[in-house]
């Protein structure tokens, strides 16, 4: 059986084959006959209106029919059922499940005690692979993604998405740069890991520095509980917000990229300049997420 | 692009053409194929079960399939998000967009930023076009709508349907009569918007005054927490509430309309009369929603 | 019109058909015309995510498409409608009915209102049929119905489910052990009830007194708030625990059945063993729910 779980899991061959299906998919739009009589369990252990959403609307125009566990207070598991029941017995009712859950290694888990596929949406720290799949979609969308220069702007510290994604591009020869606020700065774990990967990092504490030089820009939230008081915070957050004259800055083929939903990161006034990809990108969210449906199930 | 965002947007024609939709609609009872493979996305940023319920079920009569957003809690827009950024990622999700807000405007300002169409369900004091339109349905499955006489009853100054039917009757040239206790009575502004539309308002603060002169009685709930105590809300909450006597005192032809749900305004007793219409007005939400999202989306 | 609200109101005639007919469609798998365009609507006043995703399930598999309630704070419901009221509405919105009611009674009382087909899946109290169905769907699995000795394990006070089964295997003339602790013995009126239906109980206090000469034993959970404090729970819990020592004491063809969620009444131990079906129960659950929405609405 076929689960995604990680993206460290995943070689370049089999990252271009789902890609390249969410090209075809895109193209014909919507395939209702695919999974047909096919169901799809969505459990969510922590909410995500948007993934959740995507993953439906992608099952939905492949013909199948999604069910979701509702809240976690009126389930099984608020009764104190482990994860490993929970995941036995919802395999008799689903032909596939995708799992948002708290606790890092939880889809591993349940990948083991299913007897239907499972698809990660998220653990804890951990992987959350249709997210960097739809962001590597989106830069092929434009580039070709091989040997690009990418920089990661905001908490990269705590932001998961920059993670994963730094890890499946160092399968295409990127080059990193890093740019992060004091404290928020990648995890030397993740530098290593990319150095072993043969992936270089540049580290950076402010994007001017750097953007006439990047490929892809790919922005970030920081979040203010990071902060011990407002003023810090508000002192970060406005050197790490884009504008279009920062973006005016850059080399013009290079695309803005934002995991949304976004705050201050980014100027309204970015949107309508041609470089501002981030909602094209959520977008491409549900073709990625056929593909990935199509790949498990088909 | 078609949006319904309120009835004062609809000319009469258009109106009777959704009408005429609906009873065709009604006769087939379902139509798997006209809305094959689209997606609707419900967005209910206040609950309504109810309203949810017969969109979600209209579509799926017509073969398509609903999204639900769960709970505002749960979405990005706990985050922050801003309503048109959440309007312009979802619009790549869904084929069309229906929308409930507690902020006025809300419906209208989502579909500018919409790639797909709006249907307004209700934004805070505003409009709430479908349940007018189910409302004019279920008085023309019983008379043609033209030249009616039509009561108005509960707090018409709170009570957004109320407005809405009067602003639409107004295309029919239906006289209104407003019966409100005081301090609920219809809002000046809206008695004048209906004089500049051709409408006469009378009002009155008792039902008998003017029962045996109407064809139709609009009963709405009056809400406890509008009084400043309890017996004075109990004092007038006796004084509109809808017995058979009171019914019999009608015209034979007289229907008695209620959006639902009901608590003590109309007493249990009448629903075995021939002149209860408020159940079948429920039901007809669904044929009037199946018109709405064949005309937006078919 | 067909409701099913109680095991009382069936015949055996009438169960075997049903579990005929769930063993027909197991076989298949699925069947995605047989309740194409039809709409099932699930109205759970009390949460529970497992029945309602396994009734999800088998409407999805039969080509239907399930609506759900939400939240009952969302609903009409919390500004005070009757039930009755509630039933009478959503009649016009879907084709059948499943609900979930804290207060006895509740499925009766909305199959005297509804206009469409009503199951009940628990009220209060009371029934929850299609948790039996599928318990004697999984004993038939194993061993033909006639004249088994069946031993229901745990809190046989408050667990409607024994209740449910004891009534039901009463048509098969069962032998039924009790086996409870102390203060959660089975009730006096079941155990009348049964002797008026020809079934004798044997009540004891410890499972070993009597698991060698078992068919099926019925594991239930202890709940630890029917205790005065945690040392007298911990006291009964652990000697009504399942180990695998001691399904080794019992014939080798007994099946050990649980309702799930399990907490510790079971030892992981257990599954592998051959004895164990409960979660093959579970799985039972949607081809057993697909007979029952087939039956009121195919």
């Amino acid at each position: 059986m076929r689960h995604i779980i990680s993206v460290r899991d995943l070689e370049r061959r089999e990252i271009d084959g789902l890609l390249d299906r969410a090209g075809e998919i895109e193209a014909r739009r919507f395939d209702p006959d695919l999974l047909a009589g096919r169901i799809l369990g969505l459990f969510f252990f922590e909410p995500s209106t948007r993934t959740r959403m995507s993953f439906e609307s992608a099952m939905a125009r492949l013909g199948g029919v999604s069910l979701s566990m509702g809240s976690v207070e009126a389930s099984s598991v608020a009764k104190g059922e482990t994860l490993a029941d929970t995941i036995r017995v919802v395999s008799g009712y689903v032909d596939a499940i995708v799992l948002r859950h708290p606790r890092e290694g939880a889809a591993r888990l349940a990948s083991e005690f299913a007897s239907v596929p499972v698809i990660n949406a998220g653990d804890g720290a951990g992987q959350h692979p249709s997210q960097t799949l739809l962001d590597l979609y989106t830069i092929r969308q434009s580039m070709p993604l091989d040997g690009l220069r990418v920089g990661l702007l905001g908490d990269l510290r705590y932001g998961r998405t920059t993670h994963s994604l730094a890890i499946a591009l160092s399968l295409y020869k990127a080059e990193i740069a890093a740019i992060a606020p004091k404290g928020l700065e990648l995890p030397s774990g993740i530098i290593h890991e990319l150095a072993g990967r043969g992936t270089v990092v540049s580290e950076y504490t402010a994007v001017e520095e750097v953007i006439d030089d990047l490929d892809v820009l790919y922005v970030t939230r920081i979040q203010r509980e990071r902060f011990p008081d407002v003023a810090s915070y508000l002192d970060v957050a406005s050197s790490y917000r884009i504008t279009p004259d920062l973006v005016r800055c850059a080399q013009p083929h290079m695309i803005v990229l934002h995991p949304l939903p976004r705050m201050d990161e980014i100027d309204p006034g970015v949107d309508a300049l041609p470089n501002a990809k981030y909602f094209e990108q959520a977008h491409h969210g549900v073709s990625v997420r056929m593909a990935m449906l199509s790949e498990v199930m088909g």
